[in-house]
């Protein structure tokens, strides 16, 4: 059976902007990969409703799953969950649990539940809360819509709660071989290698280090002995 | 009149395998920006012929500017030439003047210049190529989409090579005020500043430091005068 497939979706003018360097993509990509859900596209758009409510359906559509990023705070550009209601067309109100929960933390804390900080408790009909231990303000799963965080820390604890939930695949596994030589010079060898090992994916990422050209062949495949023997086979052709 | 538009497109097994974190992003955004073109969207897709030749297409007929990273290097993974011509559908083949440039620096460094480095002088019909004063081997433009390699130092050199080409307009300005409370409490009077400054885009952008919850508000713009008045408001709401 194929692996499952996903999308990430990150909302975030500030990422568009070069404001803010996005850094959950790299962190969501290898969980997935670990868990062998294969992340297939990531798409970055602005805090726009229509761009955001488009985006979420045709990935939702695509792919297994897909996974947001940003856009679910208490303040007046956080619009995400109202663009994932809309994307499902079904209603999204302050809901009961999530009050709760949002109740507890502000009461301990001696803080005001105030008007905006209720606001994220805003959640679809029909959505699974996301537990949030870094900040209690849960995200939650809309069919196949995992909507989180983009704060680091909280994103990483909600995909922590939301992938044990998750039915994985065959995790892909990578082997790698540094090659001291130009691309251009291992092109034609690696092509034919490729070829023999046509059930792997092989990449090359060339590199310039002190000077001198290299490539990082990579090798990837789900199964641990064929990629030994492809490993193997590469160390022949270009020296280990 | 309204900014240019523009798009990125990120070629990358390597990235949605969660191997390497991208940095070209984060760099084009900061240069499209300072110069006044609006960056409203990135994909990252795989080296997949199809799903590169279908976010070309889309991209380019909804943007101004289309910016591609990744995929133009000699090897056989290297594919995006070909997905480009495809997208517009033109014919593809290894064009004089590219293989002139490949000539003269393969000459110039005692190596071969053989089939496979040959593959990096195919350029599509119609094109015009982008200077890489790093490693030679060109990018290219073709309509509204620009080609750029995935290396670091040569995607920002190649960026560097086809902005001054470009048409900017009115670079967008940020200024941002930290605010050491939480966004639920400063998301109330934020919104009525935004409202406000209606023109203006506002951004509230938590963080968590030392156990103290804040926000950097982002105010952006187009005019250096008007952001000095909602800065000097936004000051006089929430203290300096």
């Amino acid at each position: 059976m194929p692996n499952p497939t996903a999308a990430m979706l990150v909302i975030g003018d500030e990422i568009l902007s070069g404001r803010t360097r996005d850094a959950n993509m790299h962190f969501l990509a290898g969980q997935l990969t670990d868990m062998g859900i294969d992340l297939k596209e990531v798409r970055v758009v602005s805090d726009d409703h229509d761009a955001i409510v488009a985006a979420a359906k045709v990935l939702s559509s695509t792919y297994d799953h897909v996974f947001t990023s940003g856009g679910i705070g208490p303040t007046h550009d956080d619009i995400t969950a109202d663009c994932i209601a809309a994307a499902f067309d079904v209603p999204i109100d302050v809901r009961d649990d999530a009050r709760a929960l949002l109740h507890a933390h502000y009461d301990r804390s001696g803080q005001e539940l105030n008007a905006a900080r209720l606001r994220m408790a805003r959640i679809p009909n029909g959505a699974v809360l996301i537990d949030n231990p870094v900040s209690t303000a849960p995200g939650f799963t809309l069919q196949n819509v995992h909507v989180m965080a983009g704060v680091p820390s909280v994103f990483q604890a909600m995909v922590a709660s939301v992938l044990p939930t998750l039915t994985g695949g065959a995790p892909l596994i990578s082997r790698s071989l540094r090659v001291m030589r130009g691309e251009g010079d291992i092109a034609g060898p690696l092509r034919t290698f490729s070829e023999t090992f046509g059930d792997l994916s092989v990449g090359s990422y060339p590199f310039q280090k002190d000077g001198l050209y290299g490539a990082n062949v990579v090798v990837r495949g789900t199964d641990a002995a064929r990629l030994d023997s492809a490993m193997d086979a590469l160390s022949e052709i270009f020296g280990s």
